[in-house]
């Protein structure tokens, strides 16, 4: 591209290194910036600096947080007791979202990938081992993804944890609420088949 | 969304007012932010900045430019009695990466369209007819887009030139370098075949 000006190259270049944005995307978001008031513009920038300088991890489960405790590790009526292995933050989220869960979760950071040069000892796994051990947790539910690394890390999570006293378990793999049977792939509508659940279960909301 | 930070709400936030951005898209951006090193997000940000407080548009043909008067205008060997007419900066570079035309530009910043508000007077239309009657231009060329509000803004500026001594013209609409006949729009087609040329000319690239 022939760019008129240095600071709308430099400025093209910089959104154009986010995921999904080719430099068509960011040309045309530029372009917007500069139809709006400039203040909108620095209000922006100044989300993203004061971002990324002053974001925290929570120390006990790595979900992201503005202080050393996250809110849902800090409050006192969720049970710490029983704790939700899930791969980031956007996760935590989702199942904020249904209210179904009052444990606490901890934030691995990814799965197991050897394909994208990620192993166990560049996610969270040490600190979630440690806390099983220490703090007498009573059960681990697996909300990985469900593909084959998401698997991986489970097992891999699994096999750490063997001969511990906790019960290990995994969210349900099924229909989705909604969906038509003749429209699921086979894996899928097998799991549901294998794990069927006693129908008064079903009642229950 | 249930954001466990108020700084990456607000981010998420922020960077979901921009086109075509939903608030998930945004949260996925924001989240790779936190996954890359610090530096390169804070870079983005004073980009962003850098570009709304500095920027310059063109006194003479209204296109960006880091200076008064941009790149374009200021180059002595390009010819400023023909005038290209666009709509925005981004057409401008299409007809830069052309290489075929060696004139002057005038960047209207839109076109005429009721339906979203804007009439003659919100575009840089009156710096256009000025420009024609005082510095003797030979030619005009309308590049504006093949639409309703395309049109309408041609018209509504050869009507401002009536009389005056300059020659006027839109640049060729036809089927596509490449294109098959079958699949081109009648309108199109149509056009193309009233506008046809000597068949020496289309030998000249």
């Amino acid at each position: 591209m022939n760019f008129s000006s240095k600071l709308l190259e430099k400025a093209v270049d910089e959104v154009s290194q986010l995921p999904g944005i080719g430099k068509r995307t960011a040309l045309r978001l530029v372009l917007h910036l500069l139809n709006r008031p400039k203040s909108q513009t620095i209000q922006l920038s100044d989300a993203l600096t004061n971002l990324v300088e002053h974001i925290n991890f929570c120390q006990n489960c790595h979900n992201i947080s503005d202080s050393e405790i996250c809110e849902i590790c800090a409050n006192p009526k969720r049970n710490s007791t029983i704790v939700c292995v899930v791969e980031d933050v956007r996760d935590v989220m989702a199942i904020e979202n249904t209210a179904q869960f009052q444990g606490h979760y901890h934030v691995l950071g990814g799965k197991i990938s050897p394909i994208e040069g990620i192993g166990p000892h560049n996610l969270n796994i040490e600190s979630l081992v440690k806390k099983v051990k220490n703090e007498h947790l009573k059960e681990l539910i697996f909300a990985t993804s469900s593909t084959i690394e998401g698997d991986t890390t489970n097992f891999y999570i699994f096999k750490q944890l063997e001969g511990l006293d906790i019960a290990i378990t995994t969210i349900a793999r099924g229909i989705s609420v909604g969906d038509e049977l003749e429209y699921a792939d086979e894996v899928t509508l097998g799991r549901s088949i294998i794990n069927r659940i006693p129908f008064e279960n079903s009642l229950k909301r």
